[in-house]
């Protein structure tokens, strides 16, 4: 059995564990307060550009989410996304947990708007309501959708006109923004948010995620709450050395672009056979509708999670590569599609 | 410098970093669902000789104590400790952040004892005050002393006679079961309290802690906890890598052996020099009491905290060893006390 | 100006306020452990026909909600309501400020049914999503409809087949029972549901919720909860003597009949003069839709909320009546409708 | 049997009885957006002779004491007070489950100095531990001592130099204010403190307790926090008609200075017989230590609270009187003391 049933089925890229092997018995202070630490930061400031930003890396995305929204918020203001989105279905409520409501509207494609923000701020007028606060969005989305530069720069203008705080979700921003169809940079994305963080677990690494604060008044104080939510990992080491490699030169562009090359290779498969998508993706996740016969055969060779019933005889499902993927397991996949 | 400040200051022992290579490019269902999970589950029930408790690994000690403890309690219950307890001054209030109040007692060398815990009950009556219902303990203590087998029954008789929970926090575990003043084991401490953690991190792993939970009514659901509280790694089979190595055979008791006999010779050192320290610690953590002028002195050439201040000229440092402590060093170390 | 804005804008009924100037100098024990409340509860179980359930009276409705449904759920669990419900959208987030997530469902009539729970069940499957544990009802509904006692059976056997609790909220309960559509009793609702309260705010006292517990386990500890939330009143008699008022005879039925008396007057004149409504509403809140004309023509000389625009001449209106509503200006109401 | 036992035992003065029959059939807006509530508002402004404090009215202490704190405090940080502080030891652990650690420091007198504070300062030095933020006292305190005005600016101004907040719990204010040891006034205090409350509860009202906020910080959506704590009254005014008539001349004061007088009265005859007490109390609460004997015929004829026992004969008692204590009693008392 191959699996394309997620990101994170192996270990980390060679470099990576080359890495950790190589620095195994330095000593440095525990608590991300070594020298590696500070490494990593510079070298994701220098990619970002922008030297006045506060990195922090956590273990893990739920991780980074409720320690960052729950820091961000004052207990009465909420969180507003998308009805797929990663800390409204995934997450087991854990930004209720830490006591905001999330406020989620519909869509397609896994992408929010300023309309569909504005609805939001429309209904919520008096302190009988949560006052809805943070913007969550994800690049790219759980539905393997990216947003273009022109869309980002449309929310985080009107979040600016109303006061509200954009924070971008970037477990799988590697992809995203290795996507030919992308136009963003570290960089736009840096200026256009207020916080965001770079996945690392998902692309490349063991695990590890970068936060990087960009408002001013979000960074007081915030090794505080890492610690509180059990966040702050003893070898934060650990965490610093695989985004030194990551960004050291290219490895986190090159392993997404390998993640991508391998997903469209099966996404133009599927379209030469005439398939349809759920959405149109041009990132490591791919949602294709198939016989439900076809889906069976190719579950007896390969791992993949089924999305959801289209109709009586097929169903889309969830392809998603990584910077593991095999070239020839994927040949070998569209090879069966026939 | 050499450094005798944490038992986190290396990364992890060969033979573990040695499996994690070896394993990298294995494909495995992600968020601890995995073959090796299993099997590291299965080799801590073997080392308990218990097969009717649930195991969960988590990467950090405070994650763990505050996903159990907020998942055992209800609203209103709070939990008992030592003033010194790693959750009462060392999480920044995580537990508090859960909503449970923590209940402190004194005590000179972190222990804590039924008497104790009966004034805390003595004193929370009705429903104006919080509920007293989880005892909390550590072994070894933060001030590396460590309890004796009729002392941690004296407490579990006395939580079960009052309908108290007892959950030990073993962060320090290896370094207390591996003491030669120990006579609790594994299958003593499994039958005692009703949850416990096995410390990897201070022991030997990268990371990693393994709660067993005893009880039966406190395992339902517990993943979900995890889950919430942003502790399930994606990647959770390394977390059972690290743990299939420390007990397939004796990793995790060899590596303690060799801490508390580092750090037995340098108390040695220590006493044949004449000088007294804060508590009688069997394990890898010393509070030795030293002129001021020498421990300006040592901390030219070594790292490690100063405890407290005694009187004018003298104060208490901490020293810790680990697996990862080098014999030499410590012998120069012992040298550079003369 | 006269107000049909809401059912409290008024004090209490004047029996009440007797018995608040009758007892004012007793010297009763304080938090609820006087003999009136000792008398109420006696009282309101004798209502419900059922003794096996604990009964607190709180001050108000989000007090209720938010301490019953907190005492209920285990953090990782949710609770169940329809869009329009008042802990949804009325309450500024005070049950997710509690730690819980609401999931919501789209309904017309403001009225939850099996088919709609299960749709929430069916979407929440494993532990990366919360756990969908209680289903929160209001009788009557934010939108004036009520539960037949059939479609409340079906929903109370659906939660018990799923392990689900039932939890109503009564805030117009009074309206609802005495409504001339209603088919239910108190006896009734106790044996179909988990907890549900007994509003006194909107009917009648000057404030004052009995919380009724019918289910055993959810009721150990209640007034811990009560007490950690802020809602144990130090003179808790006054909550006593307003139920004692409400329960002693039948006042509580009394001042709702009049209030829903007076609502189906205002109906049956707009359903006269040819106007439509939102919800077919057989209690004390209207929705009918009218002219912007006519609505403008109101304000003039009466207090009421617009509820929605309808297109862009009409719009729908909320009227509310009381047990204080004076039938005078009602027939002028009517009256001023041509 | 007489009830010396609280200071909420009885209803309302009558004055205020009075006020709310005759404002009963009035129709107001809720939530106290009603122009009572408008003029309680302007009263207590004028009497602390400060307009820019934002003033709201709650039904109790332990609901403003969790309202405010939880509003006030970012989720790391913490309240310090005195080990005998309402906030500690008598509501269930409310500041804690709003996600707050409460410090405590052990006072003979129930009263907090710099001194105490610093301390605590001293020993929270990083992001392992809370954040010290927030002084929390009480005037009187729960030993029935009260701040004197140097007291109370020594401890404002160490709080302002270190960056903390200063709040004071007022429940029992007027009985401090009245005191003829007290120099403090409500202007000096508004001045000193970030936010304190003015309580009715235990000072003529039936309940009540006037919040006022006086760091413009502090102030901004803070209506958001009363609702989501399930404070906000729906009929408002009743709250508000109270102050109205506390505080439209000198009520206030005029039964605050009757409960201290018939103290002092006890107190003084207590001192003829030679006892002595816990603490040197001039307000209406006093700890006498008297013999078991007299403590056991007392309490055949008059309700009250023991307070410890002081050794195997003797016994602290608490004594508490009020607007309603009656004079013919106390002399009673007084006699039965012989």
């Amino acid at each position: 059995m191959y699996s394309f049933n997620n990101d994170y089925s192996e270990g980390a890229h060679p470099q990576i564990i080359e890495a950790l092997i190589k620095t195994n018995m330095e000593q440095t202070a525990g608590y991300s307060e070594d020298y590696h630490t500070e490494n990593a930061v510079t070298l994701i400031k220098k990619h970002i550009r922008q030297d006045n930003v506060a990195v922090h890396i956590l273990t893990g995305g739920t991780q980074v989410n409720l320690t960052a929204i729950a820091a961000f918020l004052r207990p009465h203001q909420a969180a507003i996304c998308v009805s797929s989105a990663h800390i409204n279905v995934h997450e087991t409520g854990a930004i209720e947990a830490t006591g905001h409501k999330v406020l989620s509207v519909n869509t397609q494609d896994g992408k929010i708007t300023p309309t569909l923000i504005k609805n939001v701020l429309d209904e919520h007028t008096d302190e009988h309501m949560v006052q809805p606060k943070l913007v969550y969005i994800s690049d790219s989305t759980e539905l393997g959708t990216i947003y273009r530069k022109s869309e980002l720069e449309a929310i985080s203008n009107f979040c600016k006109q109303n006061n509200l705080l954009l924070f971008l979700d970037g477990a799988r921003l590697g992809s995203a923004l290795c996507s030919t169809e992308n136009d963003l940079t570290l960089e736009d994305i840096a200026r256009l948010v207020d916080a965001f963080y770079i996945g690392g677990t998902k692309n490349g690494a063991l695990f590890g995620e970068a936060l990087v604060i960009c408002k001013d008044s979000l960074k007081e104080d915030f090794r505080y709450f890492i610690k509180q939510k059990g966040g702050l990992l003893a070898k934060g080491r650990l965490l610093a050395i695989q985004f030194e490699e990551l960004f050291r030169e290219n490895l986190f562009f090159d392993v997404a672009t390998h993640a991508n090359k391998m997903a469209i290779q099966i996404k133009n498969a599927l379209l030469e056979n005439g398939f349809s998508f759920v959405t149109d993706s041009s990132t490591n996740q791919q949602f294709p509708i198939l016989p439900n016969s076809l889906i069976e055969k190719l579950s007896k060779k390969y791992l993949f999670s089924i999305n959801s019933a289209i109709d009586e005889t097929t169903s889309s499902i969830r392809l998603v590569t990584s910077w593991a993927t095999d070239e020839t397991k994927v040949r070998e996949f569209i090879e069966d599609l026939a």
